[in-house]
């Protein structure tokens, strides 16, 4: 089996530019199976692609290849990035969806040639698609383009420790559930104050009644803030930005 | 080629969700190939996800590999199944969704084990899609985890014979077009009483002008009710319970 | 590697239809990978499957076969089609949706035979499904069924020409990003004139101000209005219908 090539991007697929874009990579790199991870990104939403790809960008076996096109910047001066971190590859605009793979050490990053004929509109198709499609068949990061030594890299905002031992942290995105995903690692044992509430850190979803909020530690190690059979965002009034505390559970 | 792997969940994919449950697969099963059926049911719609399986799991070939999660019991008390029927394998939550295949005769159902480090509120990446993973590359049923005697089974309503020769059902899913899809099998020659119109069975759609109701047998065996060009939900006011009668043909 | 069959419909996924449909494919082609296009066209809207199809057909390699299906008149009078052009195979109704095939040089069509057990509401699933697979696994056009010598052909409404040089021409489409896609190709200097403004034509969004609108041509080479990082059809009232006048520089 050949390496697959995973697809995100906020293209939507009713319009047929995603059609396209896998048009041109089952022509290049026909053994490669081709995984549709999202097209439903918000458009031009550059934070949410960047934080889905970090949740699964290493879940993939390595050779994988992952193509994540938001790109609001085609056409103009921002770089075509291809990467290769923790023996997966990626490419996509250079603005930041790639950061997740950035971050780790050792990642490194080439600046992908904009062919002539290349429609200023979308590169996609006509430059992404083709890389991903190089690298799933074996060609060498280096055999892309030129080394980039400062890549744009977006962070998560880090929480901030309080004087009397709590943390403040913020909501940084909002599932289809509802439910409020946290920059806050979810280490100790500990109450999330949100809104004038002191929620108790639960293990699951089920230790509260219908309706009831909940705090517990999500599928990827951060603290959210849920509503049992409910949308904590509509019930709670939480949005990306919101801010809550974590109060570690006082030591007596 | 290797069985293939099909995903129904009500997950969205633009979290990433799915890319985590997709990596999984590739990481443990790469030659089996993933295939969609569907992200989009309704948040925690378990009767939803229920109908849409009983429509698809036998389309496909002996080995084909189901993974169907809808649940909103994720880390509390319920099971996690993989039931192996008619020479295909399904994973889920014991919650129903897998009904229509513990129905057919012969099913057996076992308990997936929860590993340790497994997210309390993802186990369709931690529990289901490795489960999915290991049938798709030949692990037997029984290897998995130990038999469960009494898996949850959700039924459709079944339709109620009133005194006068008619039956009474009632629509039990409304489809993307608008057509309310009835309980009622669609066997014999005969009208359909609802909203207090009396519509003729027909065929096909085209059988009555534009913007008509009209009654007829879908493509799973069924009575739906439609509009031409248009939706029936919306013209009839029509919705998952609303009540309708078949009376059959009377042979004079 | 067998060849790919593509997927286009406006079934939505929720229902399990797409996952019938598929079933079907995955038995009979098992070895031919699956790839959606989009399920996501709007209900009934041939046009629009029309437009996605003339973008990708041919971005696949040779063999590939398209399956189209928006079908409002399945289980009428009109027929079903498999079309060969340009060494690409694809089936879907006789109602304009193939018609980007049908119009290149050399393309044929044969009517495919309803099998007496398929179901009149769903051809997707009992008739082309399995007319792809025979397709992708190496069955001739011509076993298919008799030829078709006047299947419904749909064209993009034509420019017209004005007096005064200009070209007046007409929004075919709106895209996820609210850019408006026009039936005027873009292949000299000039200026687009659009609900009383007159744009200059630009080479992407970037030359122009957040927010402001820009006329450029787009990835298929027809001329497109759109706001930089909004929405043309939001912000200029645009839509399928909407007139525009291309003005080319004058040469002085």
């Amino acid at each position: 089996v050949t390496a697959p090539i995973t697809l995100l991007t906020d293209f939507g697929t009713a319009d047929g530019y995603v059609g396209e874009m896998k048009g041109v990579i089952a022509t290049l790199a026909p053994s490669s199976p081709i995984i549709d991870v999202t097209h439903d990104i918000p458009p031009q939403a550059i934070d949410s692609a960047r934080l889905a790809v970090a949740r699964y960008w290493r879940r993939y076996p390595e050779g994988t290849v992952h193509l994540a096109v938001v790109d609001p910047g085609v056409g103009a001066s921002r770089q075509a990035l291809a990467v290769e971190s923790d023996g997966r590859f990626l490419v996509g605009p250079d603005n930041g969806v790639l950061s997740p793979a950035l971050l780790i050490p050792g990642a490194r990053a080439v600046s992908l040639p904009i062919p002539p004929g290349a429609a200023p509109t979308f590169h996609g198709r006509d430059v992404f698609a083709p890389a991903a499609a190089a690298l799933a068949t074996g060609s060498a990061l280096d055999d892309l383009g030129p080394p980039v030594e400062d890549p744009v890299i977006l962070r998560t905002p880090r929480p901030r420790h309080l004087g009397d031992g709590g943390t403040e942290g913020e909501v940084v995105a909002i599932d289809r559930f509802g439910n409020a995903i946290t920059n806050l690692p979810g280490l100790t044992d500990g109450s999330i104050m949100v809104g004038g509430m002191n929620l108790p850190m639960a293990a699951t979803y089920s230790e509260v009644e219908r309706l009831q909020p909940v705090a517990l530690v999500g599928s990827s190690g951060l603290i959210e803030i849920a509503v049992r059979d409910g949308s904590a965002a509509d019930e709670l009034k939480l949005a990306v930005g919101s801010r809550i505390v974590f109060n570690p559970t006082r030591q007596e």
